[in-house]
């Protein structure tokens, strides 16, 4: 189940390499995650750590991302992550980029080329407004924008720099009509998240804010009104 | 299940990135070498792609390996090999080190201390004498001698190199006289498995040999021949 | 003296790490470089070793570029190549991400800014027009679309591959209106110089077509000569 | 001029990448560690930036060592640091493996021999005791005993962990019973290097100490009369 498709706003729950959203507690959230999106008719995806994707894929029907990908082709590449591999345990997507794991302009490019090969959705991060319109000529699915400065910091980018996210959009759309934009960083209620999508973010990526919430429910929740107060 | 309790061979077999042994094809391969191995009462491990470890480790009773981990603490380190979340899929140890996969100094010692911390068995690569013998220092349970020259050749190191093992052997018992010693490169044989043992090796790392044979039972037939032979 | 404010081509001389351009042969060389441009009134530069800059620089006046600033402040950042060094050393200008070289995304647009910040001019390589298109937007002085299959090989870009530099120029100028366009790989004759210019380039970037020709003087007339024709 | 005949403590004063200590201030900076060097007949290094060795080298005739070097061979490798640039600037040797550019196990052996090839000095740096006596094993000229939490904190490593560098000694010792042993980090006082020679150091590597200091040439002759005083 992919997402390109929605033309609603598109949440992506990254579990980082969190020990309270990995193992079992990665299916666990990942399946709170789906319970609140349908109840809600909202949108969202995860990101769990790579030995955790087959265990949530088969636990969930929302949208798998890998949180990373290598540009590599199948072959002896020991302790790689390969993209057919990626999609064979369930993903339907994977992050690339991450401020977490920065790569070469180069990769980012044959990361985005090798997962669109095998059918995999791209989400490309930059840190800039800048950095996210050139990504966005790498032709990924979606754009993320995600000022390292403000990740995990509880400050929502969309509220203390909301000309980042604004900026971002424009200067992306310069250089990709298509692309579907994400922002991210201290994005942790719905105000932040409303707020986002009022300065024409298309989906964010949430990490703290949710996969280490003691109530990551209520937070879904209250993403989820913040949503439907938008459409 | 671990390795280190065992004075017999260990061997394990390598599925890099070959999409031979991805995905199903994983978990079906890694039930091959489970039979074999209890069949014949020989040690073997397996070590599939991150992606493939949870379905690999819930299907077979062998050890599952890790081909990687990064040397990090839980938390925000996206797209990182967290080694708690590689031991909560069900492997039981990792691969440092890899010739494929190179890490700093630093981080090969920050690795095995991690593993070691949660419960992983170690194998850190090495592919010179010199250099298997300054890995063991980072006490390790295994160190394994792999010439990146003859690796995927089908030139086995045991029989064309087989200085470099003996020597290895030497070198790593002056600086670590408990650590179990491996070999690889090139072995695809009964031969040149038995070689290997005969040379002082306590076990072998194989990948092609048996992950793109098309009769990787065979294969791992006549390697347990040639372990029972050797005992 | 920089290379920004001259509306003629640019031809940059990439000494890589040859010994045929390392030492007092990168001195020679530079002097040759300098006094055809000069006889001929073409605008040459070139890009010895870190090594060499200091001596190049003093012994010539045209433009000398380090093959590589790294993205740090002045500090303890030991073994690495700070911006105010290369200057203090007599460099004008900087290389940026060579394909050689590659670094990450995040690391071209600090490096972008701290050059700018000290007042050195940058280079900035991609492999492929999107790429380009794409470091443009970090906007670098000069951008040079390299493609990485035709460097060192003798088969000039502008000739193999005549639209991958048509194709740079367009997408790059609707990236960046201002920076001055470049293109690279496998240059070796007045004839391949002299297409890339009609193809738009506003200058090259020639590494061993020079440096590890036997007749550098040669090779640099004809250069000129096609530059001359173009003008 | 080499330091590995000579049996006196060594001194590296490494000039990190500190504006204090760049361009025309690095070879004034040599200069005087040079003059109290002779006044007092100790034995002095210095390691400057790439950009800044041959001014250096050639206004000083004490051993000038590079921060870094690549495990290149000479060819095309632009933006790299070759060996034999290195000793053509001038430079009797060269520090690898520090711990703000660490490499990979394999790098720091390839480094060791390729600066062996062409008669460079090695001093190969380790934050700990095992891993300096690793590091041992690939028998560089020297090893630098640093533990990176005491780099820059003016707290000596002597005088804060004295059984690190006695505890490295007798670990090096176990792989190779001649390479020279240098320690370092936070050595500021006459009072430090001494502690540091009492342990079994055989000299130090002392950067902010000397090179950030208002004082250097007081510095430096402290450091002198300490190692009249041991020796």
């Amino acid at each position: 189940m992919g997402v390109g498709k929605f033309s609603d706003p598109f949440l992506l729950i990254n579990f980082k390499t969190y020990l309270e959203a990995a193992g079992k507690r990665a299916v666990e959230l990942a399946r709170i995650v789906e319970k609140v999106g349908k109840s809600n008719d909202v949108r969202f995806g995860v990101a769990p750590q790579f030995c955790d994707i087959a265990q949530v894929a088969s636990a969930v029907e929302i949208p798998v991302f890998a949180q990373h990908i290598d540009p590599i082709p199948p072959g002896a590449f020991t302790g790689h992550v390969l993209a057919e591999s990626v999609k064979a345990a369930g993903a339907s997507g994977t992050v690339i980029n991450h401020s977490e794991r920065n790569i070469q302009l180069i990769d980012i490019d044959a990361c985005v080329r090798r997962a669109r090969e095998i059918g995999l959705s791209t989400i490309v991060c930059a840190g800039t407004s800048k950095l996210a319109a050139a990504v966005a000529l790498t032709e990924p699915d979606m754009v993320a924008i995600e000022p390292p400065e403000l990740i995990g910091s509880g400050r929502a980018v969309s509220k203390e720099r909301p000309e980042i996210v604004s900026d971002s959009v424009r200067k992306i759309r310069g250089t990709n009509p298509n692309v579907r934009i994400l922002c991210g960083a201290g994005i942790t209620t719905g105000e932040d998240l409303y707020a986002a999508l009022k300065l024409g973010a298309e989906g964010v990526i949430v990490a703290s804010g949710v996969a280490k919430s003691l109530k990551p429910e209520s937070v879904l929740f209250e993403f989820s009104q913040a949503v439907r107060r938008f459409l």
